[in-house]
Parts: structure tokens; C-alpha cells; sequence
């Protein structure tokens, strides 16, 4: 690393995040793409209580009654810092900062747009999943499995988990052939009890963690066309696509489709999705 | 300023989050109880493309593949501070860490937990909504305002708001006495797609922002009880309260009680609040 560190020939910032203080940049070395990010590190606690002293150097001092604010300086500071070398087109793709837009899909959308273009996904795409709830793959990784061709499902931990109770982080993956929350009728009930019922025991049982405690969730449009339910602490507050327009809590899931049970066939639902996604790009020629 | 960090003595942490590098301290002045904030500043521009050649001391060094991690040191980082003093103990509050929980509200709840709870706030708690309202207050920073008892409301920047497009944040207020989410009925459907109308008409002529680059929503439970529609740029990611357990929809909304006109008198609705809100105590006693 002390190498790329060196010899690094800075080209752009691919994203700047001013809310988590961690930059994605893109160089060169020896002519070959390297991403380099950087994150300020959160603060210890072994700093804590000397850190009002260790300040030099206060600037742009504002004061508002009781409030008063400004900038000072430490005198030296940690950074987390991760490369990839070389880095491909999609390693670039995936760490460009991509603004994201609102779309609302009827069901004539769906039907016309979304669903067309489901289908024109290469079935390999999801064959990881199928590996999965096969028992071909990740095996050792799996917390619960029941094979029931209409109610069983797998649950594991999320390849993004960082394994502590706070950032808990689980996915239930159903056996059944039932392609995302549009495919939702009063048949799927059972299933997603069953989903429900087993998650909060399961994180009771390996957690400690109450029903209360944990979000469960489908996402809509989902990252891939086999239905699942995420699983996650309510404490992992920043829990990827946990925002409205992305999660469809599990609870109002079920009280929805118990009340009306063509409820995911006929309702207009809003999506939010990268404004250069492939998916993106067919609605903008809807009308 | 400088008295305050030099005389500052340390009592406790109040929160500290390591996603955002912020801390809130907790200590005393003179006998007097000061908070203390410090935030890590996000990276510049201008010190990007020498960041690499900058670092020293380069530690805990991991390689796996293309990829490696590791941390360094810059030789000096800035840090916002802002300090509260004297202090009182609601903002003590305020900044401490609350965990939250997730709440599932049936009709029966509402009726016999929830809706005693609201009639139990007293009415000097909305007196400057009824202010904003009335014209009394804030007048200059209206945005937009229609008197109609039925279908007026006032759309006025949130406190809260930074001023820039980026992180838009407006609020559309109802004129009409309605409480929230669950009071919303067929009645209600000429007001909510004229708050959307007039919305998307004020951001793209206010700040150049398309239907699809915004989201309106309503928070259930709400921090005050008489109907308002939180109105974000998709770019504000951080908004407050866009989390799923929180924010609802304005499209889903208008979509669900054209369907179904009981839609929010007989949905049970899950709701994220702190696990030591008075209203969660309420609910602990519900079984």
C-alpha cells in the first residue's frame, strides 16, 4: 500500500461525502486504474475526555446567545484508507457518486416496463441464489433452512454484515419461484408469516434481540428478482436502501395483503433508482 | 470560546456516531453544565489530489486480492466545535443517544393508546403552527399560502432547512384541523394532490427541481399533531425521518385511499419512536 500511496497519479474524485467524511478518488499507477478511498476515523474514547484541551488554533468563532461555534485544529489525525488496484470499469461504475430519482409505477407499468424487463435478466444472474437454497453454496454460512417448495426458506448473514449485534444483518431468501412484492397475493401469506415468526425468534435466540428491536423489510425494485426479506437491527441506522421508496416494512406488507389481497397487483407504487440505471432509462420513454 | 475548551471539565459522552465522526460531550464550566461538539470537517477539494503523498505511518496493513486497507496519519485535521452554555437539561437531552423501537399500531391501539395520548397534549404545543397559520408569524418566509378552511395550506421552508437546492427542505401545512396520517379519508384527497400539485409547481420554479427529483412525505407518529407534508430534494439524503417506519408516501397515500377510503382507519401501522418517549411507555402497558 505504502507504494500506491507513493506512486499515485490522481485523475478525479469519483464521490465526496460530506455527511460520512469518506472519498472515493481515481489515479493511476504504472498506467493501471487504482480507486483509493479515504474516511476520517470516528472518535475513541480514550480521547474523549481531553479532547476539548488537545484543540489549537480556534477559527471562525460565531457566537448566538447560549450557542457558540467554530473550528479548531488536532494536531494529528487517523484516516481509514482502502485501495483497489487495478481497478476495473465496474469497480469505477460502483464508487461514482450516481444521483437517484423518484419513479411512481402503475400497474400498466409494470406491466409494460418493469416486467419486460425482468425477464431480459439472464437467468445466471441469480443462480448464487439458487446455489444457495440448493445447499451448493455458503452451506456453513446458513442460520435456518426449511426446503418446503411453497413456505420454507433460508435465512444467512448478509455478505455486508459486519457480524456485531448493533449492525445486524440478515437476508431470508424463500424457496419458492415468486419474483419481488408485485408477485405478493393472500397465497404468499403463509410464507411470510412463517418469515416473520422465524426471524424473531432467530434473533432472539442468536442476538438477544426482541421483535422490536429489528426491521424486517423488502426492498422495491429489489438488487436481484428472487423474493427476500432483510433482516436488520433497528440500532443499524444506516442500513443500505432502509428509506422510504426503497423498504416496504414486512408488518404492513402482510396487514395489506389481509385486508386487500390484490393490494401489490393494483397499487401505484414509487421507487427510487439511479438516475443511469437500466431500468431508469425505459421509463423515461414511458409517455 | 477558548475559556469554555480550556476550563471545559469532562462528566460524560452524550453520543457519540461513528458513521458521521460527531460526538456530543457533557461537562461543566464554572459549575455550570456545558455541551461540547465536535464534528470531523468532510475532505476538501483543494487537498484531494496531495492526499495520498500526505500521509504517514501507514498501519494495520491487510491485503486480500486487488484489494487492501489499512490506516494512516495526516500531520493536522480541522474539526467543527459548537458549544451550549449554560446547558439545560432538555438540551442535555436532546443530544443524548436514544435507542429506538418499532411499533406496530392497530386501530384498537390508536383508539384507546394513542389518540387519548394526542388529546392529552395541550393545545399551546401547536399555538405556533396556528401562528404560522394565521399569518401572525413568519409571514415573510411563506412560500406559498391558500386560506381555504378545506383544501388551504401554507408551504414554508423548515427550520431546519441549510438554503440549498441539494438539501431542499420545505413543509406544507393544512389550514383544516386534522391530526395526522390515520384522520385522512376520501374527504381528504382534493387537499393532498393539491399539495402535491402546488409542490412540484414551487420547487422546479423555487429551485429548478423536477417532480422526480423530490419526495413528499407525512411522518406517522408525527412531532406535532395537525397534518403537515414534509417536502425533501431525493439528494438530501440525510433528511430527517425519510426512513421506512417513519415516512409514508404522499404518492402512496393519495394511491391507497383512492383504493380503499378506510385505508388509514384499518391499517395497522408499525412506527420507529425512542424507546423513552412517553408515548412508548404507554404502549410497554398495552398487553
Amino acid at each position: 500500500m505504502d507504494r500506491l500511496l507513493s506512486q499515485f497519479q490522481f485523475e478525479r474524485v469519483l464521490s465526496n461525502d460530506p455527511r460520512t467524511k469518506q472519498i472515493y478518488v481515481l489515479g493511476y499507477v504504472d498506467n493501471q486504474h487504482c480507486i483509493l478511498s479515504f474516511e476520517k476515523t470516528p472518535f475513541e474514547d480514550n480521547q474523549v475526555n481531553t479532547l476539548a484541551q488537545t484543540l489549537v488554533d480556534i477559527d471562525q468563532h460565531v457566537e448566538n446567545h447560549i450557542y457558540s461555534w467554530g473550528i479548531g485544529q488536532l494536531p494529528k489525525s487517523d484516516l481509514h484508507i482502502k485501495s483497489i488496484y487495478p481497478a476495473t470499469d465496474l469497480h469505477i461504475a460502483k464508487y461514482e457518486a450516481q444521483t437517484r430519482v423518484m419513479i411512481v409505477e402503475t400497474p400498466t407499468d409494470y406491466e409494460r416496463i418493469t416486467l419486460p424487463y425482468i425477464k431480459d435478466i439472464p437467468l445466471s444472474r441469480i443462480q448464487w441464489v439458487k446455489n444457495i437454497l440448493e445447499g451448493k453454496s455458503e452451506a456453513d454460512r446458513v442460520i435456518y433452512q426449511n426446503k418446503d417448495p411453497q413456505t420454507g426458506f433460508v435465512i444467512l448473514p448478509d455478505m455486508k454484515w459486519d457480524g456485531s449485534q448493533e449492525n445486524l444483518y440478515w437476508v431470508a431468501i424463500a424457496q419458492a419461484d415468486i419474483l419481488s412484492l408485485r408477485s405478493l397475493t393472500r397465497d404468499h401469506l403463509p410464507l411470510l408469516k412463517k418469515i416473520r415468526q422465524v426471524s424473531y425468534e432467530l434473533v432472539k435466540e442468536k442476538a438477544q434481540l426482541e421483535a422490536h428491536q429489528v426491521r424486517l423489510f423488502v426492498h422495491y425494485q429489489p438488487s436481484y428478482y428472487h423474493f427476500h426479506v432483510h433482516i436488520t437491527a433497528i440500532t443499524f441506522i444506516d442500513a443500505p436502501g432502509i428509506m422510504s421508496g426503497q423498504a416496504h416494512l414486512l408488518d404492513t406488507v402482510i396487514d395489506n395483503i389481509e385486508h386487500y389481497p390484490q393490494y401489490y397487483q393494483l397499487a401505484s407504487i414509487p421507487f427510487l433508482i439511479g438516475e443511469n440505471h437500466p431500468l431508469t432509462e425505459k421509463y423515461k420513454h414511458r409517455h
